[in-house]
């Protein structure tokens, strides 16, 4: 395609309207609809045109971006709300929602029929990164689709293709297994120095630049010293990622032990210890309740 | 203590020795004695004096500094080769082996009783780490000792205090906690990504940047995908690391379920599945056997 595209973006919330922001940016000509209006209006000084839903947005679109809660939002916005019947032929369909990679898969077979491109593209880094447009965007896909989606998908974050379809999500899984996985290791590392009768932040910043050194050791290791546990990334949906690792991990056939304790542990921290909006460093209370009670 | 301390040095191996190096390089006086006496001699060109026992070493030393294989040697070279008895009176004596905190508390009453200080200051960041003076240092022990010897440990690397006696020891054992369970959380992520149909090598790339970045996912991440299992970091001396984070949870009095099931898998990657002298990252050869076997 030529550098500037057409292109319907559906779902205008935390993360899909910086995005947005950074195709406007870009020079796209950018369709916006969200179900709740008033997110997309917002847009509307950013130059987005506003559509009023989206089977409008998505009429005379090069590329379809959805950004939304989950899998059956996406399948909803495609087949129920209109947004296939009203593409045109040949378009690519863009989802960068998390969701589990088996229902990517259905979507791009269905799409394959309908005679449109699929790539399934989630993201990692929040909207600090979606504002900044360095997300790690993890596409699966045909390859020619992807590289001719390269320049919009630039426009946001840093793209790899990981495989095919399917794939992007399978990647963001794997990233979620290793947050949740060592967000525990964390826990236990600190824990065991509060025990042992060293200085938790003076061990967390002692061991900072050797091997042990990890985003989550900064970030959530100082949220665990501070026992700060806003949000961030509430819990609750720690265990939906978790979740889907197993749910993906027992579709390919593999038992994944840290993932399956980190699912058993984060499903007692949300339904059991009340934390289910606490940021997911709060495991750190999981492992100090599981101290206390007698096992 | 001025600047420029005389300073024995006992264990010049693969760590000691460029770390006596540094110390040379900042204009110390060091006196050094190994076990092999080779390694020792290699260090005269370098400015050292080569003592022929422990006890010559330390006699008119300001600081005596261990670094050797385990707690028995570090016990076995201050009671049993004299280097206690020849110290004088007030010296500072630095062990930055990595042995058990107990081990560590217990030798810093004995030195206490003998009028001499003690401080445990265990090391992370390998013979590069040494090299270039970077090394983490954790140092337990009074503070008052550590900052009296902090200009010659900020001649080997980045010196945080951590804690009392044994907690340098501690931390370092958190430190090797976190290393073995993120081991594990990577090879979980890259086994699902390859067993799901994903490119495991495009993964690791894609999610770097994210919230799963560290140092092993970079490093070890790399190791898995090419399957290089040349150590490193052999899984024995892993193994030794997470029986000694046990021992140390089990004092303290509390458990650690993470740490528990990397130790239940890397003795099994070096018991069972012949992986003693094999790298850490190894442990991805456990995940795939376990996932070979009917559980």
């Amino acid at each position: 395609m030529s550098d500037k595209a057409i292109i319907a973006f559906l779902g205008t919330g935390l993360m899909g309207a910086p995005m947005a922001r950074r195709l406007l940016a870009a020079g796209h000509e950018v369709v916006v609809w969200n179900r709740t209006a008033a997110k997309a209006q917002a847009l509307a000084g950013d130059g987005a045109r506003v559509a009023a839903s989206p089977a409008e947005a998505v009429a005379g679109a090069d590329i379809v971006i959805t950004i939304v809660s989950d899998g059956a939002a996406v399948t909803d916005l495609y087949f129920a709300q209109g947004a296939v019947e009203a593409a045109r032929p040949g378009a690519i369909f863009i989802d960068m929602s998390s969701i589990q990679p088996s229902v990517a898969r259905d979507l791009a077979a269905r799409l394959g029929e309908a005679g449109l491109h699929a790539i399934d593209a989630p993201v990692s880094g929040g909207t600090p990164g979606a504002e900044a447009g360095t997300l790690a965007i993890m596409a699966g896909g045909e390859a020619a689709d992807i590289e001719h989606a390269r320049p919009v998908l630039e426009a946001m974050g840093r793209v790899t293709r990981v495989g095919p379809h399917g794939a992007g999500q399978l990647a963001k899984l794997c990233n979620q297994a290793i947050v949740a996985i060592t967000i525990g290791a964390v826990s236990e590392a600190l824990f065991l120095a509060e025990k042992g009768g060293a200085d938790p932040a003076a061990v967390r910043d002692a061991i900072r630049g050797g091997f042990a050194e990890s985003r989550i050791l900064d970030l959530h290791g100082a949220r665990i010293v501070a026992r700060d546990w806003s949000p961030g990334g509430p819990s609750t949906l720690q265990l939906k990622d978790l979740d889907n690792v197993l749910a993906a991990a027992s579709e390919a056939g593999v038992d994944l032990p840290l993932s399956r304790q980190m699912r058993e542990r984060y499903h007692a921290l949300v339904h059991d210890l009340g934390g289910a909006e606490l940021d997911h460093s709060a495991l750190y209370l999981e492992l100090e309740a599981r101290n206390l009670s007698p096992t």
